[in-house]
């Protein structure tokens, strides 16, 4: 059986990834005390095609990550995953990318209630080479009230569901936990979002997000000024997305700072 | 070259319906004062298939709908292009929806700047020997303020952005247009949302929805009453889904009335 | 502290749904091996509101979906979760809908490597004083191959990805698991789509599909015949949707059959 | 009123983006032939904002692309209107996407039979002191073969939808068309697609697919190729990504080439 994407190019053309993307599988995250929770995660992985080879095998990445299914996963694992796939396609660079939904419990302010909030993480992993650089991302709904409209009005003041987006990067062998990064980000909005909220809960919700009113710019800058103060980041980018209430459309800020 | 799809099905089975999906059209809507909005229509049109038929020849739909991509449509229109596409397929039923966003100019409510906002709409028809059933449709955004985190708050008010979808079947010829409709919906929120507001704007709308608040129950009621009042009307569904800013889900109330 | 959901309502209108939507939590499915499966689920649930209330207290629904987010679910639990919704609400009807990716182990036709795929499952559940109603729904990924491309070229036919989903309604308590739906569904195509295929097993596929070229009529006719076959069905809708190579658009057929 | 956003920031932070999403409006494009189509446009529109300024006026961005809507756009159009969100907020640098479904009418290959299909394309200028970059992007469906099903098998090959995505940045005044590029990518697939084909075209995109097998791989490699013949292009990236039609995942090949 005649293997084509064996074959020799003659085109000259190194392609950058070459790769499979929208793969569904059970994960499992390492979490912060030891235990492990069983997510559901999306892949997209791939590796750099040398000039000269027509094309890549694309069941092994398959067989790489089925393999991954079984155990738990967290940074140093990542990398673990890119080198097998390294060696597995005699690749010089390889690239993945994992994206789940990762469940936290949260508190009520009022009641204490306990429910979990899910937040939509990446780790995310390139090597070669040269190099390896693990990206941490984070994905938290926070309430954003706008600090004018309560300037301008005699009472009230509009306020909405907002998304706050961090990537970062970290130096060494320092770990930053989703268990530490999503709570950091949370504190940013004008107040944190609860999946179970009873009255007295709500009330303390209203309350202090109207006495806390922040721009998509002040949830930014704050979020800036918190990284900042974890000593080992090298890298970051933060986007907030605020879903207007009184518009039809999302205004977003986004701001990044650290070499590449 | 021999027709598999007009071959005869043996299987004894009649389908519903068969036809084609996310189609992309330019099309021209008739407006209330006799203008014509170019807007980007999406298709899903199929026909009812005997049972002794095995296939549709599926390429007939866009021959019609091409057709009909060159002039302005509306209620009557609709009709007849289910009965060409009846008659071009020799089908007993035949359905066609059409989806797209229309855009109305709205002034804001100090400044009096004007601005185009977007609603999703829907033109729907389905046709048989019995009888054709027109369905008009349309989502408009608009903004909730929670009854329940004013009541109980010693100040402000959570707010966001919610989304009432609206579809409705009106007797004999009466038309209903979108131009009567949108505003009809936008009135029925805790105040309107605009694409373009300056600073006595928002004041005006922040004091405005404060003064009106509402749940997704009392949406759904308020519109339920207002199409009440538009005599002609012989079935409506009223969704209202808010996008809860305190929390990550969306709470929403559908009601329908009147016979299908 | 004033609860004005509770308030007493004049406006004279019921509503048929008050609910939440859009709320993920970790759910854990009953294998029919008598396993369990976590998986990550999506709620959509909801009470009747009769005329005379104003509001439905939203943060319940979440407090009864945390509780079974804890144990493993199947139809059976669907209607305690039902009744318990209906009890916490005094509501005279509910309805549920769970949404999850589902993953089944499937051996490649050649090489019999094992891998695990996934589908998109549905379990929904309505309750009333008069009667329960558990529907069964799975959406499975198929390949299918254009009869007509066939017939008319002298070599070659288009193939292409299609979607295969199936919702169904049984009688007494015949339960049909997943694990057995899945594969008959899978069946029905002009062959099945794997997550990882080695080259002796594309060679199988690829022969396979072109010796079985099957329209989306004809995929769903034999989906039609294939659930006829499991006696305790009482209802049932099939879809195929094919995103044909050929075209930037979807062709599809619909059937049901059986009384509401 | 106070202007809070007009305030001054002490946390010394500058802010990449700050702006406006999800803004729908009717956009007028310029054709190649003199004409001119009115598209339904997507802008995504910001400026950056130095670390002493709290906030941005966001409604001025919504009066800067309505004043647009009135008027043809095409490269030029894109500058002005970076130079005039630049003056309008004073700002050191700006950026804007438009992205909007652009249509080209396709002839059948056998019957000739004209027919419209859309495509997604974009506009996207930065604009600062030191320089302006203008962005030109398209993606196209197309249809992939595959090289590897077919020399394995001993009948057939499998297909499937793909879509071929290309951004380009060029030198000084050189100007391409859309016109023309989307034609240059289509030719880069197995073969192209059509939203109409009677059965002698069928035939023809059938076999002459069948004849072209194509991987992911060599698609951006024929099109590296292709855009380099365009001597005025300073910098592109091409991906393709093939919607597998015997795995229920994605197969994609990225590459990019010229200096940022």
């Amino acid at each position: 059986m005649r293997d084509v994407a064996a074959q020799t190019d003659n085109r000259g053309i190194p392609i950058n990834r070459v790769g499979v993307r929208d793969i569904h599988l059970p994960v499992m995250i390492r979490e912060k005390d030891g235990g492990m929770a069983r997510v559901l995660g999306e892949f997209d992985v791939s590796v750099q095609l040398p000039h000269h080879e027509r094309g890549t095998h694309m069941s092994r990445f398959v067989e790489v990550l089925s393999a991954w299914s079984r155990q738990p996963v967290a940074t140093d694992e990542i990398r673990q995953m890119l080198e097998e796939i390294r060696s597995a396609f005699r690749a010089d660079a390889a690239r993945l990318q994992l994206t789940f939904k990762y469940f936290l419990e949260k508190d009520s302010p009022a009641s204490g209630l306990t429910s979990s909030l899910d937040y939509d993480c990446l780790f995310a992993g390139q090597i070669s080479d040269e190099d390896y650089r693990f990206t941490l991302g984070a994905t938290v709904p926070i309430m954003t009230l706008c600090p004018c409209s309560k300037e301008i009005s005699d009472y009230g003041a509009h306020s909405q569901r907002a998304q706050l987006t961090v990537r970062l990067r970290s130096s060494g062998d320092f770990i930053i936990w989703l268990e530490d990064l999503v709570p950091l980000l949370e504190a940013q909005g004008s107040y944190e979002v609860f999946p179970m909220l009873k009255r007295s809960d709500e009330k303390v919700v209203t309350e202090a997000a109207y006495d806390n009113p922040k721009f998509v710019e002040d949830v930014v800058r704050d979020t800036v000024l918190a990284l900042r103060a974890l000593a080992s980041i090298t890298w970051f980018s933060v986007e907030c997305k605020s879903y207007e209430s009184i518009h039809n459309h999302t205004a977003y800020a986004y701001a990044e700072s650290g070499g590449e």
